[in-house]
């Protein structure tokens, strides 16, 4: 449990984080309760509720306006999880069966919906409009993300479309739970700024991080097949650098110029390329990098239990604390 | 055209709405620029924009600021209709192809939550908290409106159930058009109450004769089966009041037994029945009725050309401007 300790600050607000979560159903149809309950208790480590109570304790934020904007950000990953999931047609997140493998489609659709409702209520009881602007312009940057991975040409080896697509689906929400306690707190322009940024590259790195894992893992415990994402035509940082430094290797040349990949035993020669070339190391040089990015906008801060938990859970989730 | 004076005083105010809606999708994946062009120019009266316009004006509302929240109620009402029609399967809407027609169901629920993200924004742009919770609020209370309808048993015949699900389908986005331009204008409670009150009552009304049009128009005006309610087990007020007074009907007699309806003979026949039965004038009689507690709330306000405006749009939407 060492590595666990940065949760040590907050483990009275994560709970009251919870029990506020799901109470946003009450009074509301059985089955959205029952729902929602279920998708709750699926698990997940809540950081992006441990990151926003961590940053807005820091600051000294109202208690009660930081639990509803804490609650508000989680309950936004959910629904965008939700909606992907039925869009994706996944039946499993983290070996547990997703609300669409058993509900219709229009039931899987509302409830995301209804999640979306509660999330925005939750993010108005923090009494301020600013946060309440960055919330819904997240909500917005999440889901052209979504929109434009559903319409992008596959197998794209861009490093830009790359950086774009983790900021989407990732980093933007990251960037909100640390930028947002700082607007509730009314902490100055600068103070808002280094937070978001130290959220921001935290979230870049964190989903570079799954990324090189869905290459490194393993079948069990991932839940699902190595390199899963380029089984889909999804081009991640490993097979990135990969494909810079093996331009001469037959697959890659085939990929570059289909577009796509052949069939599935190049995809996994390809995987397998991957998984045993220099790619792996290089990804995890740029996650160190995006790191110390993170980290060094925390310096300035007073020394405090909730600063050492912030660098420590940026540490864990980007596989440093070893 | 004398039924449309009422949008005299807001004609250029509706062309400014309608500009700012569009530009939300600007720097969005241009797929989504285009679903939502196409949405927005199939028509649709922009009832509720002009009841929140006419509303704002009438009590003096910052007029950007107005403009924001009527886009943003619109807008809220189209990405429900978007959800609606995928969950129903519907092809056509005012006779033009939904968008689920054309594209993947995928594509269909994320358009729709951009929409949402979208309206959550231009809600914010009001910059008043208190909107900013009527509006979270009334999304939810929408929604599970919806999941009610999804997972109840059909065929139910009880009025409280029908007006409950009125409410939730559309008086509560009129009242939230009526209510938010008063919180905007920072109305007195009273005040804000009449207004909330004029819109709820004219949206249990509208829903009403919608109802009642569904059994009393032709298959080419209505653009699908007279009945189409009845034929998906959802009992209107008409239905109601047509089992109230004809209890010994073989037909309303086995409905209610069976909580459905046994094939489709029986439910032409029924249709039929109500079609030509005094059902449809009380159920009018219902509609005027809820016309009268609507306008009642407009009385003790001052005379103006906004307050005429909103009597004569209360009537041509309840049919009583004739």
């Amino acid at each position: 449990m060492a590595s666990f300790n940065f949760y040590d600050p907050i483990q009275d607000d994560i709970s009251d984080v919870e029990i506020l979560m799901r109470s946003q159903m009450d009074g509301y149809h059985s089955d959205l309760e029952k729902a929602f309950n279920l998708i709750l208790s699926s698990g997940g480590k809540r950081v992006r509720t441990a990151l926003t109570l961590l940053t807005g304790k820091m600051l000294g934020c109202e208690i009660q306006k930081l639990h509803s904007l804490a609650a508000a950000i989680e309950m936004l990953h959910t629904a965008t999880l939700v909606h992907d999931d039925l869009i994706d047609g996944s039946f499993l997140r983290r070996g547990i069966p997703t609300l669409n493998s058993q509900w219709s489609a229009g039931a899987t659709v509302l409830t995301g919906d209804f999640i979306f409702a509660q999330a925005a209520k939750l993010a108005s009881d923090a009494e301020n409009i600013d946060v309440m602007k960055v919330f819904s312009q997240t909500l917005g940057i999440i889901v052209n993300g979504e929109v434009s991975q559903l319409f992008s040409s596959h197998c794209l080896a861009s490093r830009e479309d790359y950086y774009r697509r983790i900021y989407a689906k990732t980093a933007s929400l990251f960037e909100t739970s640390t930028r947002s306690p700082a607007i509730l707190a009314h902490s100055s322009p600068e103070t808002t700024e280094r937070l978001r940024s130290f959220g921001l590259y935290l979230g870049m790195g964190f989903q570079m991080v799954d990324d090189i894992l869905d290459f490194t893992g393993e079948q069990a415990t991932l839940g699902k097949p190595v390199g899963s994402d380029l089984r889909q035509g999804i081009i991640t940082l490993p097979a990135i650098y990969y494909i810079e430094n093996h331009s001469s290797d037959p697959d890659v040349i085939n990929l570059i110029s289909n577009h796509c990949l052949e069939d599935e035993q190049q995809t996994n020669r390809l995987i397998d390329a991957i998984r045993n070339s220099n790619a792996i190391n290089y990804a995890y040089q740029e996650v160190y990098q995006k790191l110390d990015e993170s980290l060094d906008n925390l310096k300035s801060f007073p020394d405090s239990i909730e600063k050492t938990a912030l660098e420590g859970l940026a540490r864990y989730l980007t596989k440093r604390d070893s």
